[in-house]
Parts: C-alpha cells; sequence; structure tokens
C-alpha cells in the first residue's frame, strides 16, 4: 500500500483540496447480509467526502450499495479529513485524533462491529458505535462523522435507518430540491 | 456544575474568541508524588489555552506545580477548543472526538493512568498516554494535543520531561527568545 506522509496543516488544506475535486466510491467493509436487528437499516458507503458547492461546508455523501440513494451529511472539516485521508491512504506524521481512538482499540482488543446513522432531528444527524471486547458488547452514541471516520480505518461497516434514508436521502435522478 | 451547552461551530469561534481573553489556572489532577519511573518527569498542569499574538496559531500552556517554568504547545484550533470546553466547563449538543474517546474508555473500563509530553524533535512534540484495565497496562504514542485534551476529561495527572521541560521551556522572569 502506497503511503503519503505529509504535514498538518498542510495535509488538511491540500486533502480538502483535493476533496473539491471529488473522489471515487470507497466501500467500507466486507458488507454481507444484515442480521435480525438490521431488518431495517441499510447497508451504506462513503461515496464521496466534498465540499458543499454552496456553502463550501465539507459533506460526507453516503451511498446504498445498489447506488440509488445517496445521503448527505454535513460535517465539520477536521471530521472531514479524517474520513477522507484514509480513504486516499494519506498519512501523517502524527497519529490524529481517530488514528489514536483506532489505535486505543486495537491495542485493547476491541473490535468495531458496525457503526449505525440511527436518527436525523432538528437537522442533527445521530450515530451509534458498537463494539465488542471478548464476548462483551458495547453501544455508544456519536456523531456519524466520528463513526464514519472510524469506519474507515477499521473496515467496519456502516448502515442507516432505512427510514431516515428515504427521507433524508436524494434518490437516483432525481434533482434535490 | 453549570454546563453551558451550545452549537458547534459556533461553540469553536466563541471558545477561541475567549481563549483570546485568556483562562485561569487549572489543574488536571490530583497530582502527588513522581513514583520510580517518573524520576526524570515534572508534574504539569494547563495553564492557559491562548491564540500566540503573534502567528495566531492557538497554543497550549503547561506549567510545573511551583509555577516556575512554561512549555509552550503549538496545537491545532479543534485541540485547542477539544482542551478549553473542558475546562471552561462547556458542553456541546453532541459528544466530541475527544468526548467519544473519554466515554468508549469509561464504557470499557479503561483508566487514564497518566500523560507523558516525552520529547520534541524537530519542532514535534512527542507523547504518550499511559492506559489500565484491570491489571492489565498499556502505553500508546500521541500527540500531546490529544493526550491533554483527555487529561482535562478524566483529571489524569500530566507530566513532561524534565530535561526537555529546561530546554524548551520558558523560565519565569526570562523573556522568550
Amino acid at each position: 500500500m502506497l503511503k503519503k506522509t505529509i504535514r498538518f496543516p498542510a495535509a488538511a488544506l491540500l486533502c480538502l483540496f483535493l476533496l473539491t475535486a471529488g473522489c471515487s466510491t470507497f466501500s467500507t467493509g466486507p458488507g454481507g447480509e444484515a442480521s435480525a436487528d438490521e431488518r431495517q437499516l441499510t447497508e451504506v458507503k462513503v461515496k464521496q467526502v466534498m465540499l458543499d458547492p454552496e456553502s463550501g461546508v465539507p459533506v460526507v455523501l453516503l451511498q446504498d450499495l445498489e447506488e440509488s440513494v445517496t445521503l448527505p451529511i454535513w460535517i465539520g472539516s477536521n471530521e472531514a479529513v479524517a474520513i477522507a485521508a484514509p480513504l486516499e491512504r494519506m498519512s501523517f506524521q502524527r497519529p490524529m485524533t481517530h488514528d489514536l481512538l483506532d489505535i486505543i482499540l486495537k491495542e485493547i482488543r476491541v473490535t468495531v462491529v458496525k457503526v449505525v446513522v440511527t436518527d436525523l432531528r432538528q437537522e442533527t444527524f445521530f450515530a451509534d458505535l458498537y463494539l465488542k471486547r471478548g464476548r462483551k458488547r458495547y453501544q455508544v452514541d456519536c456523531r456519524p462523522s466520528d463513526a464514519i471516520a472510524l469506519a474507515v480505518r477499521t473496515g467496519a461497516p456502516i448502515f442507516v435507518s432505512t427510514e431516515m434514508l428515504l427521507k433524508a436521502g436524494i434518490k437516483k435522478g432525481v434533482k434535490p430540491s
């Protein structure tokens, strides 16, 4: 794997610049059949991290595996870099915060089972992180950007609430209002 | 404890604005005698998080408990907010990345024993995070900003290499060159 080691914050700026040109489609995990408790969930992949051309705010686009619906989630610029860097196979001289989280979880043998974007309330997206250590399982409330940044580092699959995806997502061939 | 719930990124901007006015001195832990493996370490507290008046870059000032030497460490703006927010008793609507790290560690019963700023090489500071889970201990390489952001959330003591503190620190009454 080719790694580019670059300095921060030059890296962040470069990365965001690259993002404006658009990234390819990235799959974060092996995917597979949804289990019983995921019946109302849809697995998605990170389609793109880009700057919203109107507002200039970074946005991560999640897309279902059939590529029929895209869910845009507006995020912070640090989180945009945190999601894009591993997808672009960029590494920094020093571990960034999400790298540290990933390193700590691996060190204490905690697996990221999946991340789920659960809800959208008052323009705020909510997510849950599903962790496992031995037989013990943990569910932690978090921001989708943190959950996705961890998913792209660990290969954990990303799910979104199907109901929310259909409400807030943009269907293929339909121009967003 | 009085908590102020504010939105991001307005919170970040407000916080950085407040920082320019200067914060008080904060102690991050109970402190105490250095143990055997800390003989060449000096315990410090977070004296202030502020914007460097010359460069406009955020800086965290660490100071020894006798308040005789201050070590400035330049950090990212997100990390500055991450360190200042708990000290200012500000909370956000949603957990920020360091809050998530703190929540996960508590959930899986991992204690932050201490953080140590170990070295300064080629203008880059290095730190180690000392964690404990039951009898098992872990040592993780990280950026000082992440380590300090975690220390101010957990109350873990912060140490710096005494040699480095004397080299890179600013002694009381001595104007920095």
